[in-house]
């Protein structure tokens, strides 16, 4: 398969940053890891704990002694980099990264993508083997990213390079919104109500009362269901009660 | 200061993932955090020691009794879920919440976004009261999010709303890339060097070869440095030596 990027963490330090590192890769639909000479014991427990379940990532992740021996059948690599090396390299956004990814997974290349040792990053002269580099444009007063956060926001961008989940939706479960003639009858029905009840003292504040009110509950895009539930409140409400039971009256109402 | 998003973390389980939110706000910028009835005692030496010295964030973290007492002055509030529930509610991906934070604050509103706990998320009752649920689009195989991870995609997708960073630019450090008639003197020495030690043999490929050859410098983006250690390169391999020490040849030369 070679249609996703290989992750390459080099020499990590910290079993816990591998182990949450693979669970980003899993969130993200990315299970190809390879590791340059951890400097822990692998396989690793505490690597797997903090996984949270994404323990086929770390099974599945190779061992290297070498970058060279990790990388020699990948035919294009980018490094990531929280400081800006004197190299001359093409450096690209994670975002950018990702299109690039994409496009290069889609043409059949053999991707990776580098990561190193938490403390000190890539050295320049892995780097300067490398297509291009990817740096993050983060707060420039607090630059470095946790290794793990740095292969979440490939991995998520790589995601997003391929999502098409709209960015605003209104969730409705079992229920669509309501017919437009389902929202116009519950507020003529609460118009009638009001005027009966006298809400309306000002006659010349009326109109813009009603847009108003209207405006209340258009935007809170009704379903069927709710606007029951808002009849039924109306209903009681109006109601007349005695002694908390409710006694005859005549309510100016539409129909349902 | 009203200009950014407030990170709500509800009962968060873990110190070291409030450490490593911590760190991914201060790497996005965002430096307000506040904290609902932490289930570990406060303040928290693990926590800073994982924050990686975005102590001030967890030193300016306020603490709660109750969700309502941490949200009561604010006027816009995000819920993050995984899950999809069964709230009839906005849900948006983070790059789509991003954009309604950045209007948001933009507009001088006070704007929340809430957190759950590590193992179970928000409860139902607490995004009731949210104006939309923000869900990302990971792998809904393996959906679950680090807290910490979670907090890093809003704070990240918060900063790409406002960033302009070119997704892809070529870094030359104190060189910029070379004038064409640089490259184009480098390319005629090669050619007329090539042409004097009998590189060309078939003469018809001649022509299809030097737009190959081209095509590899020009391809490069090279500076004007870089060209100058390209002539230094050729100057050398085209030096007669005997012993290892040159002697006088008569090579084709452009100047450079």
């Amino acid at each position: 398969v070679t249609d996703q990027p290989v992750v390459v963490l080099v020499e990590p330090q910290l079993p816990e940053n591998v182990g949450t590192a693979a669970r980003a890769m899993l969130n993200c639909g990315l299970e190809r890891m390879r590791l340059v000479t951890p400097r822990f014991a692998w396989p690793s427990e505490r690597a797997a704990q903090t996984s949270s379940g994404a323990d086929r990532v770390l099974e599945q992740a190779s061992v290297h002694r070498s970058l060279a021996e990790a990388t020699a059948d990948l035919n294009r690599l980018y490094a990531t980099s929280a400081r800006p090396r004197d190299l001359i390299k093409p450096v690209l956004t994670p975002r950018g990264a990702a299109s690039e990814l994409r496009a290069a997974c889609i043409a059949g290349d053999r991707v990776g993508v580098l990561f190193g040792p938490e403390r000190t990053g890539l050295l320049n002269e892995d780097i300067a083997l490398c297509d291009a580099v990817i740096a993050a444009p983060v707060n420039p007063a607090f630059a470095s990213l946790n290794l793990a956060q740095a292969v979440l926001l490939i991995g998520w961008e790589w995601l997003m390079a391929a999502d098409s989940t709209p960015p605003r939706i209104l969730r409705h479960g079992t229920y669509g919104p309501a017919a437009r003639h389902h929202l116009a009858s519950f507020l003529a029905r609460l118009e009638a109500e009001l005027d009966a009840c006298g809400f309306f003292r000002v006659a010349e504040k009326r109109p813009g009362m009603l847009d108003n009110i209207r405006g209340i509950f258009t935007r809170a895009e009704l379903t069927d269901q709710e606007l029951r539930t808002l009849h039924g409140i109306v209903t009681e409400l109006v109601t007349l009660r005695v002694d908390g039971r409710p006694v005859a009256r005549e309510p100016q109402r539409e129909t349902d």
